[in-house]
């Protein structure tokens, strides 16, 4: 079986949703530096008993690029919204989502607004509101740098200026992020192809913008404590992802009523590429 | 009168100082990113009453460049014993000191291990051990992100990847420093012919590598408190400085014993170069 294409015109732009299988439906959301193709080898682990939707988030991968230039206006409830829309357009009332980094947030905010479009939701490292000040700790502060980064509005001219200046920086966060570090060795060119397609830097970038006024509520400690989730939840943290620390997972029985958590004792953030093995067989049991 | 060039060579390296001027001698310390040249205007402006001169840190401007890789070795420590080692070459007892961002750490290093070197120190303002967790308050958090972006191994060649990249870097921080937006738009070309010269990007970014384990212990609010400076000490702080804080002028009396302390209204980071007739009228006062 092998991955179809399709593209689907909602909220006035034009999505790439990548495809597989047939069964219940999973949605898969990605991160940054991500698009769909990092969902591949659970998509090919998978398709046999699920139909399994990988969309690229608007700016990223192959989907519409709406904002060149820098915007606040591409947050992760813009994503849900986006996905709500897709869902519409493919008459799916619901489906399990799988996600991690920016698809994490937009999950939060879909599982918050529209808990009736989601089954259950599976995170594989999931950021919650109590991280709180613990974003800003000194031993955590040299981690975070590329979420202002981001925010410059020169940042897509420089990390774009040469292939060579991307294949550096995207390089830098698919290596330093796992834990196996040569995991993403034999993608990275498809990863550098994939973010020198004009507009992917941006659009990738404008997802920090958007967030940064959530961002500091959150390290001030005082942003309000949003409702819990009740959509029947499990998160899978790999051990060693120096930006989302494991220990943080102590603050998810505040944000989810219903979870069970584990830990992915071989992997850093992306549990899902550095492990396929181990994560098509957390879906596969959580969604079964 | 015209500024002279001369090249000094001790601790093996050949170092540029630039001069000009008869009379007390002053040293000049500049900081990132900038080398010999933020001085001009105050030199200019003061040759009829001091013997001037600025030198360049080892990795910037015009002086020799050991470490074009990556190095923890080029920390306040050692610059200040460059100077030091320029000061016995010209045969200087004493002198006073001036200087601001890199400079003020290493105007302190010296005060502190050879207070009998120094007559004077005037700062345009001055970070201290004193501003503690405040460098990571969550309203300064997107101030420092460059801290952590020069030491990463990849930060040189992206930012000197073209002429256009330095450019978009180093521009950005001369402007959003400023309070006098366009201070440096006349310099702006020599700054960054000077910043593309082999070895001048990653000659900065070294300063952060070996900065980093005092920047992190100060933040956590538990590094041992510095004896206090007896040298008699001077601080123009620029109102509108966005990194280095006008508040934290209020920390200054516990690093320094004898000190007065003004605010330049009209300025930010780079006193010196935003505000000169200000800036050497206060020379001229505090060292006369």
């Amino acid at each position: 079986m092998a991955i179809r294409h399709r593209h689907i015109s909602v909220n006035g732009l034009c999505f790439h949703v990548a495809e597989i299988g047939q069964g219940a439906p999973l949605i898969l959301l990605h991160g940054w530096p991500e698009f769909w193709a990092t969902w591949e080898p659970l998509m090919l682990r998978l398709s046999d008993r699920f139909h399994l939707m990988a969309p690229d988030f608007r700016g990223f991968g192959d989907s519409a690029k709406p904002d060149r230039e820098p915007t606040d206006q591409a947050g992760a409830n813009v994503h849900a919204n986006d996905i709500l829309a897709i869902m519409d357009a493919l008459s799916l009332d619901d489906a399990g989502f799988v996600g991690h980094d920016i698809g994490a947030y937009v999950m939060q905010e879909l599982a918050r607004a529209h808990p009736e479009r989601c089954t259950k939701l599976l995170f594989f490292n999931c950021p919650t509101h109590g991280v709180g000040v613990r974003w800003r700790d000194p031993d955590h502060i040299n981690q975070i740098w590329y979420q202002t980064f981001h925010q410059m509005p020169y940042a897509a001219q420089i990390v774009g200026a040469t292939r060579d200046s991307c294949r550096a920086h995207i390089g830098h966060f698919l290596k330093h992020w796992s834990y196996k570090e040569n995991a993403f060795d034999d993608a990275l060119e498809r990863w550098i192809d994939n973010f020198m397609l004009p507009g992917n830097l941006q659009g990738g970038f404008n997802f920090y913008l958007s967030q940064n006024a959530k961002r500091l509520a959150v390290m001030t400690g005082t942003a309000p404590k949003p409702e819990k989730i009740k959509v029947p939840t499990r998160v899978v943290w790999g051990r060693h992802d120096p930006v989302l620390r494991v220990e943080w997972a102590d603050a998810l029985p505040d944000a989810f009523e219903n979870v069970s958590i584990d830990v992915a004792e071989d992997c850093g953030h992306f549990v899902h590429y550095e492990n396929p093995d181990r994560a098509a067989d957390e879906i596969a049991a959580f969604f079964t």
